[in-house]
C-alpha cells in the first residue's frame, strides 16, 4: 500500500498537499475509496481516499497504530562533513537503518567545509533523500538532517544523550550489549575521510562521550557509520 | 607505508610486476631503498626496494608477520545480482568489512541477467574494486569476484561451508552469536532487489541454510549484506 508522511491528521480526516497529493492523484493514478498508509510522529493511519485534487487529497482515518519499524532507541548520528554525495549515501543508509537524526558536523580535517548559507540549499536536498528512504524503508517518522555545526557544539548535544560514542581509529572499547542497557537516546560521532585529531577526541571525552573502535580494518569514512548503526541496531534487538 | 598484493615472493627476495611496478615507479616516486608493505595470502612482508623499473620492482624482505586485519572467520557472501552500480559498491564494502570471497548469483527476481560472457568483462572491473578496497582497507587477501552461478549451484556451494544463512525479508531468526561458535567458514545469501522467491528460500533451506531476518524495516538490497556483514563481523569479534 502507498505510504505518505503528513502531520495533517485531525478527528478521523487526514490531508496530503503538495507533491505529494500530485504525485497520488496523476502518477499513481489512485482512486476515491483506494487505501493508504500515513505516517506521522511514529504512528501509522491506514485511511481511504474521499476527495483528490492536484491541491490536495482528504483521507478517512479507518485505523491507527504505533508503527512497528521504529527502533525502541532514538539514534543521533553527528557525522563529520564528507564530500557531499558520500553524505548524501551516508544519509540514505542510516535512515534506512533506523537512526532519528543526522547532524553534519564541521571538524578540523573535513575537507569539504561549506558555511551555513551554503549547505542550506544542500540540507533540503539531504531532507529529500530522507524523506524518500523513510518511505522506502517503511520508518513512521522522517529523520532530521540539521544545518551544519561545530565539534565544540556537537560535543555539548551529544552530551544531552543517555549514551555518546566516538568512533575512533586510533582505539576504543569494542561496541557490546551492556553499553545500551536501560539507555534510550543514543549519540554517534563518526570522523570524516581524515579522521579526528587527538584534540577532538579529548573534547568528546571531556563531555562523556566513550571512544569506540571498529576493529582493525581500515573503512571508509562512508562505511563506518553504517556498520555502526547496524551494530547498535543489533545490540539493542531492532535488527 | 604504501601496500602492494604480489604472490611473487621467494627467499626473501620479492617481485612486482605489472601496473603496480609502474605506479611505484612512476607516481609514488619511489627509489631504491624505500620500505613498502607487500601482502600474499594473508602474510604482511615488510620490505625493502632493491631495483624499479616499469617492467619490475625487486625488493629484499626484511620481516613477515600474519596480516591482522584478516578476520578469524572466512565469510562468503553470495550476492544475487542487483543493477551493475550496486553490485560495485557491495563489493567494494564488503571488502572493505572483510568477507573473504563474492559470489554474483543468479535469482528468478534479478532485473539485471547478464549472460556468462557479458559478465566476464564486468567481473573484471569488479575485481578491479576488490582489490582497491583490499590495499585500502589494510586486508592482507584480495578477496575474490567469482562468476556469476546460478541459486541451485550457490545452495550446493553454500552447504560446503561451517554455517550458512540466507537472509529472508518474511522471516528468520535473529542473528546471535552462538550461531558462529567453533565456525571457521561461513555462507551468506542475501536476495536482489526483488527478494527471493518462496521456492528458492525452500531450495537454500533444503541445502542446510538458515533464514535469517534483518528486522522490520525494509532495507535497500545493497543496504542489507553490508548491515548482516557488519554484524556477524562484530558477533564473531573481528569487529
Amino acid at each position: 500500500m502507498p505510504r505518505f508522511f503528513t502531520d495533517d491528521i485531525h478527528e478521523n480526516t487526514a490531508r496530503i498537499t503538495g507533491d505529494d497529493a500530485v504525485h497520488i492523484g496523476r502518477s499513481l493514478r489512485m482512486r476515491l475509496g483506494d487505501e493508504i498508509t500515513l505516517c506521522s510522529g511514529g504512528m501509522e493511519y491506514i485511511c481511504k481516499i474521499r476527495s483528490i485534487s492536484d491541491k490536495e487529497v482528504l483521507c478517512d482515518v479507518l485505523s491507527s497504530q504505533k508503527t512497528k519499524a521504529e527502533p525502541s532507541i532514538e539514534l543521533t548520528l553527528f557525522q563529520a562533513m564528507p564530500k557531499l554525495d558520500k553524505l548524501e549515501f551516508i544519509v540514505q543508509k542510516a535512515v534506512e537503518l533506523g537512526v532519528c537524526k543526522i547532524v553534519p558536523v564541521l571538524t578540523e580535517r573535513c575537507v569539504s567545509r561549506p558555511d551555513g548559507k551554503s549547505f542550506e540549499k544542500k540540507r533540503a536536498r539531504l531532507q529529500k533523500i530522507a524523506e524518500g528512504a523513510a518511505k522506502q524503508s517503511g520508518r513512521g517518522i522522517i529523520p532530521t538532517v540539521t544545518d551544519i555545526i561545530s565539534i565544540e557544539t556537537a560535543a555539548k548535544q551529544m552530551k544531552e544523550c543517555d549514551i555518546s560514542l566516538i568512533c575512533y581509529e586510533k582505539g576504543g572499547r569494542r561496541l557490546c550489549g551492556d553499553m545500551f542497557s536501560d539507555k534510550k537516546t543514543v549519540a554517534l560521532m563518526i570522523g570524516s575521510e581524515g579522521g579526528f585529531s587527538e584534540r577532538e577526541v579529548e573534547l568528546c571525552k571531556d563531555c562523556g562521550a566513550l571512544p569506540i573502535w571498529l576493529g582493525k580494518r581500515i573503512l571508509r569514512c562512508e562505511t563506518a557509520p553504517i556498520a555502526a548503526v547496524s551494530i547498535i541496531m543489533h545490540l539493542t534487538e531492532n535488527m
